[in-house]
């Protein structure tokens, strides 16, 4: 078919922006139920402590308090990812950081209940807390967790791919680096909030703001010990995730034993405060890179080495080990490649993903070295990029499959529109350019747990009156994948996004999506709302060339008719061809899943696996940083980004412009860090993130590669372009006022401790000094295939 | 297959039982929105009168009203029968009824919106009104509608089946008697409610109480101007239908309308007095029957002649009209059968269909003058049931299929239950006993516009979890439809009812059910659910058959497993099975749909046709009746009705105890009279009904005959059973007190002035005497195919 497009490719407000505009959206904090009740958690004031006691009965004896709950009621544990459930509804036995929930208290509404928190008295023996990574390497006594058998360590992955001793011997020049990104939190303006509502026979309903209703709902079963087809779950209006709403919480878990306990439903909505303990925000992750390079800037060979902080639990801490180490030589030529990652539990909140998951650490701490590479080598920040830019249709040293590939044209383009080069020689002192490149995965090629299934499903029901009723697991998280399912069923029928009825995120009323991490909502749940809505436009295509005594191949579908490509005036309104279809082929319902190809190999079991395709960008960032004060101004970002193909430019700007908001904020100033046991800054008012105020203006790129597995082409929006502009701020700095800052975020502080640094016969360079001493495994070595072709 | 049954002939409480004792139930009433306005609707004080004008610039200017609406906003006519599309949202340039709405105000509550309707000045200018069916024969200045060209006749059929000529020279006795069934209405407990919801892009949302959303949903769009596909209807749950739910209503368009004006959700809900407007409750029905028998009591001919006084509406009339004079041939064989129908407008509230439609009213007549028959020529009255009772797999006089038919062991069960045959002739003066038998379709065999499609479909969807999702468009209005769909998809998946999740009677989420009228629901949508449970349990048993290497005809589903027949060790889990399944044959979706097969015949058109199967029913009603005040005390109902096979008996006896309580109604103390333009009974006080304390014993006897069309041999039990109570009843007073009252309601004024009547020598009957001037068209006669095996 060589039609030209209904929809795709024009600029079109989101299905869901009038609703939430007007506020007719309803989050989960809108919902209630007649005799609903409201529940409130009693959290650990202890970074780690054994609990030896818990009295309740003052609590019990307060008007209004209907029931309580400790965490022996609910034993059996849970986590996002299989291989490491390591949390329970509430703590058994012992706390593992301030603001792990003890007990729960159900009251008749939320003023009672939080005030009867204070007539819990537990009684806590204090344990020895581990708060660093360096502290945590160390042999414990009494370990945060067991069960992995290595003390506090998590997890760690040694892999080696081709040889980069031979590597190293090869290059010409040879840089190590340490870097260090802080952790930071998602900063959703929706707090986590849910209500669950026992039903008839013990069933339960839970309305949650969940990213991923699939798992959750596979978890609550487990833990409830209830069939899953007595557990429903549906995700409301969501007011943004970013990752931090990705796995069962305990909360969830509480909320809906408590409805079932009680009988009445029970809504539980986290304060902000909460929020920061509950987070599962980005790693604070040391980063060591050593890199070989020729002469004229190909690399020979990189070894890079992570620690990871990962908080109190599991999270998704196993697939953040692999995104951190992994993920990096998506964009380069790297012959020889070994990573030694390390994730560490210590007693904090427990880290996890957010946007971009755990690339964004690797991405800055690989771009801000080949910054300096670059520099070494006396050759331009762009062409020690162009010269290692992978190629399309290639394999990485790490068996990562690239098909489709524009990082070159992003390169090329967003050089020519900041005027890169031209500035990065020429600026005066104060002002700078930076430049970085990124890419990022259209989709995990695994889902968290084992099985053979579609990734993502679709139904589509059309009625005899031309209704068409989409059915899709997926949830809108404020991305726009409700718009993307209407765009694309909308385009194949000829219709508009609005004739489009959108059912989602509900696990009784529609098929199974994995949920929305990844970046793999529109790739996935989008091919498969396509091969539902081709199904259908089939059925109907061929009744309506029945009834106009022509060759179905030649009818085309637009503006709510079906029409006679090279004879419009044979045509019939949609909505008749749909009685014509039904009475032809019966009741016109069509399925569509995706599931990604096999391309596990190594990372079989990892929970992660080889995304389908990946997204690239390139980012420049101009700033003015005044070094009397170390305030940097960011006068301007251009993000070039390959998004295989735009299905809504609107939308995919709008996922550039807050992938832009979020790195600076990661950039300039976003940080979870502890005094000690405590969050250092568990509100709004303290924790600091860019505001609308504090935007510049941003220049997006769109560059179209049209992936050949991606849903007419497209690829992902959403995680991709934050990458490169982390290290782009962080290298204009340098460009500015040349100090290197070798860790975010970039405060006015360190930018002046550089300075002064350097005004003392420095190197001007702030950031980590010392590896913290750990004997990684030997490498599991892969043997290289490099020439292979990728699979098709 | 011949397995046992896992809940099929159960008596199993209702699925939704629970929520609806324990409050839970949302009705529609229960319904709101943030936002939300109230309506109100003015209606004219009289019966028939020209609207002159109307002035509301007083009712505007009230703080909190809102908007206001006239007639002439909404301009396009609406009635559930394409034939008699005669009503709009509000009354245009005439009113037809005293409640006929004139004007509708919307305002932020409801008492402001109920005191703004007396701000309202409207200027009438009265016309003669038409309030008998005897005034509505005649030839009319101005009649109530002008579109059927024949005055206030809205509707006349005349039809001959064989030569009732012949017919009635061939009987050996001839008796023509008059009957009058005065109108009734339905009693529903839940007053119709409506929420309508303005939605983004200028679609609709209305929740409403509604047997048939299906129709709603395509005459909403149509008189909102809008395609179906920006318009979704749907029913909460109901609180009793009866047929008073089952058209588009004036309160429905106008809430439509307003919220769509006015940009807020508006509700509307009727007092009790607006229900006995709206209602579309029994036709008052005077028959003529004129009936021939052979001296053993074998029929010869028979001609029926009826007058339906039908208000001022269409409705449903063509239909009523048909049942009441087609569907009496279903019991007995008449070898010669004459008809003729006229229906009428009358300045009334229109009349429709009321639980057995207008069968009943024929019914009635029959069965009273069959009682008298016996006794002229000296046979029992079951004898001559006996003798003129239809058989199995026979073709009635008028072309209606007769298919399964347990009749005669109705008769005879009934008959040796309540022990009839002798208490007949033994009973002392004062108490008596009555026999009468009936018939009822199992849903009409034409939907009420022509189309070729199915009449029920529905989806079901089982995902990895083994959680079962039904879609069904069929509403359930406390019949226990869903119970019922519960049922057949948990048979023949091994589950129970509460693991289906049902979602139902809501146009966008589900896929078309006609709606809840003519004892269609378990019949036609069950057997679409069966279809869908059958194609998904094929697929499952396929992938248990690999996995098990045993063949997959020897797998049963129960207990939720899935085993081997004969080694029940061999057995899978039901949610493993389906991920087996899904894994084998992707996302399981499985669709059903039915249609009744064609039986049209010279039914095409009418909106009626032959039903796919009948139910059967015989009841015995025992009485004592004083002679001295007219009071009848019911001391025990029996009722034997062939259900084809009781999938849940416990539901089955439900209904026909429903049914009893209903015909008593209607049998002793329903009227819905008018004082000339005025309801005389407008609330439940004045309005007499059954009540719990008035309720006799009922006896209900299944009768299995497993119909071969039938959702595992199931036919109806919503209707049918009502049908013979009333003229059991009436026989039952006659052989008690001798005295013949030929008109329902039996009040005690009835039978004292018949007592009167016989004392003072006369015939001791209560009845019409006039049948009124009317000279019916040369009857459609029909060539008669007795002969002919009905079609499989």
């Amino acid at each position: 078919m060589n039609e030209s497009f209904n929809l795709i490719g024009k600029s079109l407000p989101k299905v869901d922006g009038l609703s939430k505009a007007t506020g007719k959206a309803q989050y989960t904090s809108d919902i209630s139920f007649p005799g609903m009740l409201y529940c409130k958690l009693l959290r650990s004031p202890f970074g780690h402590a054994k609990i030896i006691g818990i009295d309740y009965d003052e609590v019990l004896s307060q008007p209004g308090v209907i029931d309580i709950m400790l965490g022996g009621e609910l034993t059996i544990p849970f986590g996002i990812l299989p291989v490491s459930e390591d949390e329970h509804a509430l703590a058994i036995g012992k706390v593992r950081y301030v603001g792990d929930p003890v007990a729960a208290v159900v009251a008749v509404d939320e003023a009672t209940a939080e005030a009867a928190l204070a007539l819990f008295k537990v009684e806590y023996e204090p344990l020895p807390a581990f708060l660093t990574v360096e502290d945590a390497l160390l042999p414990a006594a009494e370990p945060i967790h067991t069960y992995t058998g290595k003390g506090n360590i998590h997890r760690e992955i040694a892999l080696e791919f081709g040889d980069v001793e031979t590597g190293f011997n090869e290059a010409d020049h040879i840089r190590e680096d340490l870097f260090f990104y802080s952790g930071s939190t998602h900063m959703c303006l929706e707090e986590h909030a849910s209500v669950a509502v026992p039903e008839n026979y013990g069933h339960l309903t839970l309305y949650t703001s969940s990213q991923t209703p699939h798992y959750l709902h596979r978890a609550l079963a487990k833990v409830l010990g209830k069939p899953a087809a007595h557990v429903r779950v549906v995700s409301p209006f969501i007011g943004g995730g970013f990752g931090g709403k990705s796995e069962p919480f305990s909360h969830e878990m509480v909320a809906s034993y408590l409805a079932l306990k009680t009988g009445c439903p029970v809504k539980i909505t986290l304060t902000r405060e909460e929020v920061f303990y509950t987070h599962r925000g980005r790693h604070a992750t040391l980063m060591a890179v050593k890199t070989g390079v020729k002469r004229d800037g190909t690399i020979t060979a990189m070894q890079f080495t992570n620690f990871l902080d990962g908080g109190a639990h599991g999270s998704f801490g196993v697939a953040s080990s692999y995104y951190t180490g992994n993920l990096q030589t998506t964009t380069y030529k790297i012959p020889n490649y070994k990573t030694d990652i390390v994730r560490c539990f210590t007693n904090k909140p427990a880290a996890g993903p957010k946007r971009g998951h755990a690339a964004p650490q690797g991405r800055f701490a690989i771009e801000l070295q080949l910054d300096k590479l670059a520099e070494d080598i006396g050759i331009s920040p762009v062409e020690i990029r162009k010269i290692n830019a992978i190629e399309p249709n290639s394999l990485t040293v790490n068996y990562l499959r690239v098909t489709s590939c524009g990082l070159l044209e992003c390169i090329e383009r967003v050089d020519r529109a900041s005027d890169f080069t031209a500035k990065h020689s020429a600026l005066p002192y104060g002002k700078g350019v930076g430049f970085a490149v990124g890419a990022y995965m259209c989709g995990a090629g695994l889902p968290i747990y084992f099985n053979p299934l579609d990734h993502s499903q679709v139904i589509l029901k059309i009625d005899r009156g031309g209704g068409v009723t989409l059915y899709s697991g997926s949830t809108d998280i404020g991305q726009g994948s409700l718009t993307v399912h209407a765009l694309l069923v909308a385009e194949i029928l000829g219709l508009q996004m609005e004739d489009i009825y959108l059912v989602a995120a509900d696990t009784a009323l529609t098929p199974v999506d994995m949920g929305s991490y990844s970046s793999r909502v529109t790739f996935m749940s989008g091919n498969a709302a396509i091969q539902a809505a081709r199904q259908l436009r089939d059925t109907i295509a061929q009744a309506v060339a029945e009834k106009l005594q022509v060759d179905s191949q030649s009818l085309v579908f637009k503006e709510g008719k079906v029409m006679e490509r090279n004879n419009p005036d044979k045509q019939i309104p949609f909505s008749t061809a749909c009685a014509l279809a039904e009475a032809r082929s019966g009741l016109l319902v069509g399925r569509g899943g995706y599931k990604p190809p096999d391309l596990a190999g190594p990372y079989r079991g990892s929970g992660v696996g080889p995304s389908p395709a990946y997204s690239y960008s390139a980012a420049v960032v101009e700033v003015t940083c005044d070094p009397v004060t170390g305030l940097v101004k960011v006068e301007k970002v251009w993000v070039a980004h390959d998004i295989g193909i735009a299905l809504n430019p609107l939308n995919v700007i709008g996922q550039i412009e807050g992938n832009v908001y979020m790195g600076l904020g990661d950039a300039l100033m976003e940080e979870q860090t502890m005094r000690r046991h405590l969050l250092k800054a568990p509100s709004m008012l303290d924790y600091k993130t860019f505001t609308t105020l504090d935007m510049p203006p941003v220049e997006s790129i769109l560059v179209e590669t049209a992936e050949a597995e991606g849903p007419f082409g497209a690829k992902e929006a959403g995680q991709g372009p934050l990458l490169p502009v982390v290290p782009a701020l962080v290298n204009a700095v340098y460009n500015a006022v040349g100090v290197r800052i070798d860790e975010v975020p970039v405060t006015p502080e360190k930018i002046l401790k550089a300075l002064d640094d350097k005004a003392k016969g420095g190197s001007g360079r702030y950031g980590r000094k010392m590896v913290p001493q750990y004997k990684f495994p030997k490498p599991q070595r892969v043997p290289r295939p490099w020439d292979d072709q990728p699979k098709d």
